[in-house]
């Protein structure tokens, strides 16, 4: 029994189609079929969620039983879960949690499985497991994003994902060298292969496509600047798709020299859920395979598309070793009401606004530091970018300040910061400004994919 | 076209079987039997060489045209091939040169590749480039010898191969995972994942096996036990695989808490080649997909077994995107000449002994730093193990002296040593005794995986 054995290729090439095939397949498809075929998929992994001692207990706690659940239309009644509850798994039966369907093995009679962690940016580290079939799904799902943004195999694409034991490097390796078939090079983060080096090899090899952090990929630009490579012509990278950090995408876009720039969304669990297409619109989430529900931060109660909430995502092809079933990410984010753009049938939403459980309160009203870093570097041309967020409690109430790295740090400049974040927010968040640079110590931008943008005093 | 369907599975397993269908199927054969199938392999990957620039070229310049090699017996007349010859071709043909069949096709029409460097220990780094059937059979001959070695799906693996662009944390996670089953834990060096973070992270999972260089492994046994963490007992390692640096075997089973150790070895280009086998004596040869000849470091003709060389490998199985004819590791190494206490049909040798591209000759007698290290570390309990060779060259002739760390310094110690290396290499070689600690800085022994053991001033 190996890795292969336990995948039918066939009928995942079949189920998730890439590239000329899946436009074919989906386009025009109506909500109606898709829901018909999500149907089928979630009736599946409900059956395999039963087996797993995490999920039976779970939704026996719920009062639910076996045959219950009779449609997609039955999820809300499934409990939700997060990584907590997987970190008390791991807790209680120790080191792999009873939340797989591994619990049901001797070790000796283990089926294959991918096993990596979470970068831990939000706390301990989280063990993370895929079935063959699972993580192939999940490397074809991202691998079609890919190709829809543009990038095919004549491509030289640089990938600048970390790895050790965290999950995104291997997963983006295995994703290009799977299904999409350009030239990988896993350059990995500063820290495994030095920036300066980084743009020797995107030189050397004439990478055409940049994936990963965005704060990181900006950074590579200047490195390439000192190394007397011209971005776009010495490094003719023409693509760059990743997680836009505190550049945006025009901004991005200028420092390679053009190129065109691409975003798409997933966690370590779930892998790719949306990516933008060649619009440059909302993402189109992959509704064949990842079912996305929004819900309300406090209530959990479903949201309308347009309302911002909890990303909770259900894997339905999920159903090897780690079904994945209402997990709610705490990242924020909302639907758009908008018609899909590419005919497909599928909804469409934003990026990462910001997490659940990295969210202020300030009079009632939710506060996302990712969220104010968008508003200040979209709408002034004289930040950096980089910023963070001071939270203090005062006379039992919070204040927020942002300290926001500028070319200037005059006071008029200030008003007009403070003024746009109280129209856009409804709420008053101070502003100061500081030189550019100067937040790096706080943010820890260097040293970290994910850079810390708030902090507690 | 994606990396599976270039792959012909059943073949696969067929062709290269690993575990008791591996004793089965070769336990008893004879070497005629083995030759006819390894010739049989031979002239499929020699009729592909002819398709490809590089070789077609060389072999021509050789008087060679195709037909004229017609059993493995030939395999003489062809020329063999180094990382320099390599290295030029890149400079020629930039950036994959002409050695692999993807010269043949038109960036979009190229089929799936894997594309890694060489962690560049003997200068510029190399490109590594792997057809997917090339890439599957070299991870499973490595699965095999782990097999061979003890482990099974029902181990925890922590490797310590590291990741970026260089070859070995990434192929051997593909081996694992693909081909093994065990539950693959990537720490990758201590840059990827700090010391202590490592071991805590082989606490956690309860690692049975660790895997990659000995200097690195011998380290985190240190950390460990500084951490309250008593290996053996806190961390149940049972088993150790992977390259033996400055460390005995017994000396690293003893860091270990007793764990078993066993070497293997291979280089970027080839994957494994051979490795321990359970009566931990010489390494076995796997001889049918690995071709290997021992050739003269000076003549390059073909050495009779017992005689140290450089290691001469073809692999057998290449015939998809890289064939691999006749490539000159540089690596020293010998054939054993007892008979093959697994009843295997395969030759047997020893390890790495060291690098005729790094090898001195003194008084007319080849040297090897590596050799120095191994000869000393087994014969003196005083030393830690460390050392580096100094070459220095007086009067038209060179001399060397090995400054090796040792917890005593005394005239002695070292006119024993000096004694032991004159008996041993048949010249005179001085030995310079320092503290513990003290070649640290010479060696890189903390930032290189692989160390620096010979300085010339």
């Amino acid at each position: 029994m190996d890795y292969f054995s336990e995948i039918d290729l066939a009928k995942l090439r079949d189920r998730y189609p890439i590239g000329q095939a899946f436009l074919d397949r989906y386009s025009g498809m109506s909500r109606d079929e898709l829901f018909s075929l999500q149907n089928e998929r979630f009736l599946e992994l409900v059956a395999t969620g039963w087996t797993v001692p995490f999920y039976a207990k779970r939704w026996k706690e719920s009062g639910l039983e076996p045959g219950d659940i009779r449609s997609l239309d039955d999820i809300t009644k499934l409990p939700t879960y997060s990584k907590d509850d997987l970190m008390a798994s791991v807790e209680e039966f120790p080191p792999l949690g009873d939340f797989t369907t591994l619990s049901n093995f001797a070790p000796e009679a283990r089926p294959p499985f991918v096993f990596q962690t979470t970068s831990g940016t939000t706390g301990r580290p989280q063990p993370l497991i895929y079935g063959p079939t699972t993580r192939e799904t999940q490397n074809r799902l991202l691998a079609r994003i890919y190709q829809m943004q543009g990038l095919n195999c004549a491509d030289v694409l640089h990938s600048v994902y970390g790895h050790g034991t965290v999950n995104g490097g291997h997963y983006i390796r295995e994703s290009v060298v799977h299904w999409l078939g350009a030239q990988f090079v896993s350059g990995g983060t500063g820290i495994e292969t030095r920036s300066a080096k980084q743009v020797e090899l995107m030189r050397d090899y004439q990478t055409t496509a940049v994936v990963g952090f965005g704060d990181y990929i900006a950074k590579l630009a200047h490195v390439a600047r000192e190394a007397g490579l011209e971005p776009g012509r010495d490094i003719p990278v023409r693509l760059i798709s990743g997680h836009l950090g505190s550049e945006t995408a025009e901004g991005m876009s200028a420092l390679w020299g053009g190129a065109e720039v691409y975003d798409w969304y997933g966690v370590g669990d779930t892998g790719a859920i949306a990516g933008q297409g060649p619009d440059h619109g909302a993402m189109h989430i992959m509704e064949d395979g990842q079912y996305v529900e929004l819900l309300d931060v406090d209530t959990y109660a479903p949201l309308p598309a347009g309302e911002m909430g909890d990303l909770v995502c259900t894997c339905l092809y999920s159903t090897d070793v780690f079904p994945i079933i209402r997990f709610n990410t705490h990242d924020v984010t909302r639907i758009v009401t908008t018609e899909n753009g590419l005919g497909l049938p599928f909804r469409q939403m934003e990026g990462f606004l910001g997490r659940s459980d990295n969210m202020v309160k300030l009079r009632g009203i939710n506060i996302y530091p990712q969220g104010i870093g968008s508003i200040l570097s979209s709408g002034f041309e004289e930040t950096t970018g980089e910023y963070y967020c001071e939270v203090t409690r005062q006379d039992h109430r919070e204040e927020m300040t942002v300290h926001v790295e500028a070319s200037s740090q005059d006071a008029d400049l200030t008003a007009a910061m403070e003024a746009m974040l109280q129209t856009r927010l409804g709420v008053q968040i101070s502003v100061q400004l500081c030189p550019p640079g100067s937040t790096a110590a706080v943010t820890q931008l260097e040293s970290r994919q994910k850079p810390i943008r708030m902090v507690k005093s």
